[in-house]
């Protein structure tokens, strides 16, 4: 087995500032239950735009970003051009109401496809 | 676009109680650069014995190990029978030779695939 098929969950239907809205597609609705009880979740997204023979070959990158001037490992790095352009970012969970998930501090584009989220601790209940 | 393709580049080789080796393909080589600076990181892993259709349609848990009675929803919690099977797990990093990464605290079986890696913070250099 080399390879392994994602089917996205939803999308960034909203992008607001610091706010973002996920919207999940309603045949995930019921795994949204009890989400609202938490308080943070790790958001893995695809990078739809990176999703290209060329960006998925890159292996080096130099952080500009970052301040960084030397080349490093795409593995030592977040870069978004990687063999597998999954981003993944950790989120505060403003509220969830039906299919439509409000974050804050999500850095994907309006647009970018959600692969999974999970929960990293509870704090409302 | 409903759907994305991963490929796996590398797996795990082999485990001994809390240390895991993680062994990359060699194509993938030049992304381990300075890849031992860091502490710490990210490995995205595939769930290989959830890959198909009846783990993949599970949209509810109950997460008895941690001692829960309740369902909920998959995407708050960590269950491994997911939409998309792919685990999340933040890991030490002991040491980088070669292409043999050596782990702290990675809690997949040996045999996943290794989807992708991302470090969190430096603190050898």
């Amino acid at each position: 087995m080399s390879t392994g098929e994602v089917r996205f969950i939803g999308s960034v239907t909203d992008v607001d500032g610091d706010i973002s809205v996920i919207t999940i597609d309603e045949k995930y609705f019921r795994g949204l239950d009890k989400l609202d009880s938490y308080s943070e979740m790790d958001v893995l997204f695809w990078f739809h735009e990176r999703d290209d023979v060329n960006h998925r070959n890159v292996l080096t990158v130099v952080p500009r970003r970052h301040g960084e001037t030397e080349p490093r490992g795409v593995f030592a790095s977040h870069s978004p051009s990687r063999p597998n352009p999954i981003g993944l970012t950790r989120v505060e969970i403003i509220s969830v109401d039906g299919c439509r998930v409000t974050v804050r501090g999500f850095d994907a584009f309006e647009g970018s496809p959600i692969v999974d989220m999970k929960t990293v601790r509870a704090h409302k209940l």
